[in-house]
């Protein structure tokens, strides 16, 4: 058993220390909305709070019902049957990858704990390279390739899983992407696991958005949850999609064993959540204009600086590719790229190796949901302004890293 | 992966089913405490409900200082940097076998999860009967020969497993065997893991308690939660405490990977709950005194019916033995039992084969929490009344119990 903490919890938490030691830190590590909880979110778990049984392990009915819904909405007509909800995504990916067995393609780079949980699950990853500019799904023309030399060395391969849109690039990749791989999944046949976790935050609503569920339904999961949209992280609420009930049930009987059901409250609130009353769908626009104001300033900063980044597409990250740019003469890994930025600059980044990328490439990940300010109030005003980066805290931060990356580059 | 639905939990949502479609079933089969969630609990939560971060993996610091303080009170100085929060003890017990590795000792019968958490986990257990009347601890006289056995086929035992008092007997080791399995861990170098989530409901409280954590505190981790004592069981809240900082780390990143932290307004309301605030302390003395007068009651009736059952010392559980008794003549499994409790009777029970007992043993896991009342009304009189046996509606399931019993074994 080799695995580490999670680096983006590891980042956080050291942050977090740094900070309360006294140091000025702008934290761009950590993947958390950033965001207030929503009134009418804490009066139902107020509501709820007499609620003590363990209840089903696929979740209560009336959220079950509403994640049907929420996806039935989508494009995606589901059978409430066929909704499985856990203590957040995360656990549910987990249970997955044990549900399915096998090895799973993962897209590189990818978040931190897909390839960490399938070594926890005793399994291997098949690590694909994605094309540029669409973060989050293996390069199709790599997949099959990659799949049939494992399987020629006698592994099983069952799944293939696509971020969507992606992290840690904030990019999403193209219809035309999604349909190859929706394809190429059916003629190897796997499994895909789709997490789609930022979908309501893709940051253009008009743009458009394919689940290979709409193209593959008969063997494509999806996965998502309440933590980024509605910022409800800390509430440890997820919801899957499966395909079929044979899946469903031996995911049930891995929920049943290592984590039972999310906490009861959590669900009844997360069930009126999923029914996207008018106030939470207002809600939701409002983070995703937010995120998507704060996320494409960061990126003019990066771009103005010569740094390569993707147009940021949804949620609250951008890659940045420093190599070549002046300056970096010194650094030859992204861990040292990291430190250089948090020890000598106070900024937090995650380094592009704990997302499997290669160490030499100078990239890292820049989550920009936590510059909407230090309290409550602050984020909340953020979330109401028509201007978020005329606010003066949000203004400084972006300064802050503004002149970071002058002096990085200066040097 | 050959898991199945967790038998505890199946079985709960057969039974639900039943009474949906408007059978009459005695639930005797379901873990559940029965009991309402303390307003003082629903207050803490409903004040916490604003809180939305992950925050750490650990938990949050009140609830480790709160823990820290709840063992320190019970002779186990506790460090709250060693306490690890999961939501659950369920997840914290799956954790620890990962982070611990190899595979374990476990009693015979013991709950359902554990040998399937083993296989989940890629690992096989040891299983090792108990000494009669102290269900819960393997007998130590057979540890050592089975550790070596096993030890001398090239597996690598690395653990054993107590649950002190215990599910499915409702019994408690003796201090003598929870001493000589201490000197056993020690001479064979095995981690313990004490499952004390029972503990605060040993019937009678002046009857003294070892943890093996007393006895061999370097090696020692003993998990605990809110679900049984304060009838928690749908917040998801459990609690470890570690005997050294290296085993934390792996349990850490092990968490940090499936589930990321409890829920942290349910965290808020724990803290608040392990500093055994004077009206919680009352409510868990009201709880097992329910307890206990119920399991008595039913303890009684089997008695009186020629069914050998060990009198309950903890918790809420019974395990008899219908071997003999007459009228079972053509059963032969404990399953058949089950089944025909089930069918022919309306009282649901465990059969003991799901515990890791002999299939052939007629024995079963008898829950007596959820006589208590159909409503929380019903349930707060349970608690509050002076005789709770005398509750038209406890009356009427122990009736129902009674006749059920002597109908079984008049055939």
């Amino acid at each position: 058993m080799n695995v580490t903490l999670s680096a983006t919890l590891a980042a956080n938490e050291d942050i977090e220390r740094r900070r309360h030691a006294g140091q000025r830190v702008l934290n761009l590590a950590f993947g958390e909305a950033g965001l207030p909880v929503h009134p009418a979110l804490q009066e139902r778990l107020s509501a709820a709070s007499g609620q003590n049984g363990y209840g089903p392990v696929a979740g209560a009915p009336a959220l079950r019902e509403a994640a049907a819904g929420y996806w039935t909405r989508r494009g995606l007509p589901t059978d409430p049957a066929l909704v499985v909800c856990g203590p957040g995504s995360k656990p549910l990916l987990y249970g997955l990858l044990l549900a399915i067995g096998g090895d799973i393609v993962l897209p590189v780079p990818s978040w931190v704990s897909y390839a960490a949980q399938a070594d926890l699950a005793g399994m291997r990853s098949l690590p694909v390279a994605t094309l540029p500019g669409e973060g989050g799904a293996p390069d199709p023309d790599r997949v099959a390739a990659a799949v049939r030399r494992a399987r020629a060395e006698g592994r099983q391969v069952r799944s293939l899983l696509v971020t969507l849109p992606d992290n840690p690039t904030g990019t999403l990749a193209s219809a035309e992407t999604v349909k190859r791989l929706a394809e190429l999944a059916r003629d190897l046949d796997l499994v895909i696991i789709s997490d789609e976790i930022y979908r309501d935050l893709v940051h253009d609503p008009a743009a458009g958005f394919v689940s290979p569920a709409e193209l593959a339904p008969e063997r494509t999961v999806v996965t998502s949850g309440l933590s980024k949209s509605l910022a409800l992280g800390g509430w440890r609420i997820g919801v899957a999609r499966l395909p079929a009930a044979g899946l469903r049930d031996r995911l049930l009987a891995v929920a049943s064993e290592i984590w039972s059901s999310p906490a009861a409250p959590v669900q009844q609130a997360a069930a009126y959540a999923y029914t996207e009353p008018a106030e939470l769908v207002e809600r939701v626009a409002a983070s995703r204009r937010l995120h998507a104001a704060v996320a494409r300033a960061v990126h003019a900063r990066l771009v103005r600086t010569g740094v390569r980044t993707d147009l940021p597409r949804g949620g609250f990250y951008l890659y940045p590719d420093f190599t070549g740019a002046p300056g970096l003469d010194g650094l030859t890994t992204s861990a040292g790229l990291a430190a250089r930025l948090l020890d000598e600059h106070g900024v937090g980044v995650l380094p592009g190796q704990v997302f499997g990328d290669d160490p030499r490439a100078l990239r890292a990940r820049v989550a920009t949901s936590l510059l909407y300010g230090e309290t409550a109030e602050q984020r909340l005003a953020a979330l109401s302004a028509p201007d978020p980066l005329g606010l003066p805290w949000i203004a400084a931060s972006l300064d802050h890293l503004g002149e970071t990356l002058a002096a990085l580059t200066a040097r």
